[in-house]
């Protein structure tokens, strides 16, 4: 059977879907729903990595089921989870296979980046398979994962290479949407910043592996804390799928994502990740009891939804 | 009990040792002893992943106890550990104490860097304590951790706090040994590169937090493969204790890296991986049964301080 090219499955994916919006899963541990973590650790008693893994697991399990349905793409944060060490990853790679069988494409963001040999090894870590005594097994298996472009191409393509193989897909870290990324992305070289000359790189591995849809399996991380770069990133890499997080809870809004579309308002997915996933947290849910946390959460899914598409329509015009 | 700093501790270690020299484990798992993998594999029937996991602790075990006392510093590739998902990272932490319990200064080799939120997760994971229901838990707990830049100051100081509060050290990637580092490293910002802006930055962040001995827990990462860069970068960051890799098998020679020393011929580690490691498959080896693959290891350990040393020596004049 032909592999299924990443950017056509998720431009798919994400018409059927109805949004852009792909939901990120960034559980803090000291502020999961009351009550949720003291019963894991009273489960394990002795081992409390093993509970905070399993309480992450149930916490993202839930999570992924609120939402399913409503959203095509989830973003897991790895640190959240390698912060509980062995279990930790376990509830990590376990939640990405519950989100592909519930039918999400799953992003393990995670920003990886080394040189050759190393790189490689991550990305069969996250995208590929392991050959073990002549058994493949995934490792962590998900449909795409965050690239860190430091180390140049030779850290880049063992990523691009596996994804390719497998069908699945890249985004490589351009802008990102924290305040001091500027301090080395927006370094002046010659009349162009570092983040544009990485933008070239990117959609010159990019248009090498374009699929039906006029998508690349290579896409971009491009902050909405920056709205301005925004139009300048489109045109540079016009086949590149942005995946674009610091909507919501990080100062990016509605008005600034959509300069992350381009003219058939396709080309971006828009991660939220504590503006939802947060949200029993939110005054107006103050009287939700902490079991039905997710009931937040899908109200919270479905107004970042209505949010994009409204300021999508006005794009539309 | 007061907290030793990272650099009093790494450079009384070094001292000790008498070699600035660190093994560096990063083992492929298709490169292991003869025989060693396939008794895992056995061992564990239905599960490669823990087969895998436990194959490269036993390997990195027995290559600990081979060079215990030989180098004061070791470092382990996360990569080669990951990819073997939640036993590899099993592995790969008990690694980590197992070398620290034999008397190593023991580096987690992640490469790390996000936003600042996600950066302190990492920071936690690698270098800190988890809370969970009242218990402190380490991870990972290493001694100290690399960490990529991209992000800026804001992705970078959540791990500083981490190591300065629990006698850590960090090492920021400032100018990786791969070929194509240079091609985001090395833009020209002005009249400088990439890599000497982020130099500035390291070492403002490694001024702040110098120990007795005059380094500082806030080190960098400097190939050895760009031997002409290292002399201004050495004046650049002068308390900052450099981690050299690209020694050996990369191309870096015992001349090169003595450029990464100070005058007092101090201040930096040279990071030998596969020269070391993989020794048992050089041809001078060939008779030496798979068992005692240790003492192939032992005897490159052994020629890489020789080599470093004669370097050294020279330098002093």
């Amino acid at each position: 059977m032909a592999i299924e090219h990443f950017a056509d499955r998720l431009t798919a994916a994400v018409e059927r879907a109805g949004s852009p919006l792909c939901v990120g899963l960034d559980p803090r541990l000291d502020q999961l729903p009351a009550g949720l973590l003291s019963r894991h650790v009273q489960a394990h008693p002795g081992d409390p990595l093993r509970a905070a893994g399993e309480a992450l697991y149930e916490f993202g399990s839930r999570v992924l089921e609120a939402v399913a349905g409503e959203v095509a793409v989830v973003k897991l944060q790895n640190a959240f989870f390698e912060v509980a060490g062995p279990p930790g990853l376990d509830a990590f790679a376990r939640l990405i296979q519950r989100a592909r069988n519930l039918g999400f494409i799953a992003i393990s963001d995670s920003k990886r980046g080394d040189i050759g040999a190393s790189s490689a090894a991550y990305a069969t870590a996250h995208l590929g398979a392991l050959s073990v005594g002549g058994a493949e097994v995934e490792s962590i298996g998900a449909d795409a994962m965050t690239v860190n472009p430091y180390f140049g191409s030779d850290g880049v393509e063992p990523f691009i290479r596996e994804a390719v193989r497998r069908g699945r897909g890249i985004f490589v870290l351009v802008k990102t949407s924290n305040p001091s990324g500027v301090e080395v992305q927006d370094l002046r070289s010659g009349s162009r910043k570092v983040y544009e000359e990485v933008a070239d790189r990117v959609w010159d591995w990019a248009r090498r592996h374009m699929g039906a849809c006029g998508y690349s399996a290579v896409g971009a991380v491009v902050g909405a804390t920056y709205p301005e770069d925004l139009p300048g990133l489109r045109a540079e890499m016009p086949g590149a799928i942005f995946l674009v997080p610091g909507f919501g809870a990080q100062g990016g809004s509605a008005d600034d994502v959509v300069l992350a579309f381009d003219e058939k308002l396709r080309g971006a997915i828009v991660n939220s990740s504590r503006g939802i996933i947060l949200a029993y947290q939110q005054p107006e849910h103050q009287d939700l009891s902490p079991e039905r946390f997710e009931e937040a959460i899908l109200a919270a899914c479905r107004s970042a939804k209505a949010q994009i598409a409204a300021a999508l329509a006005v794009k539309r015009g």
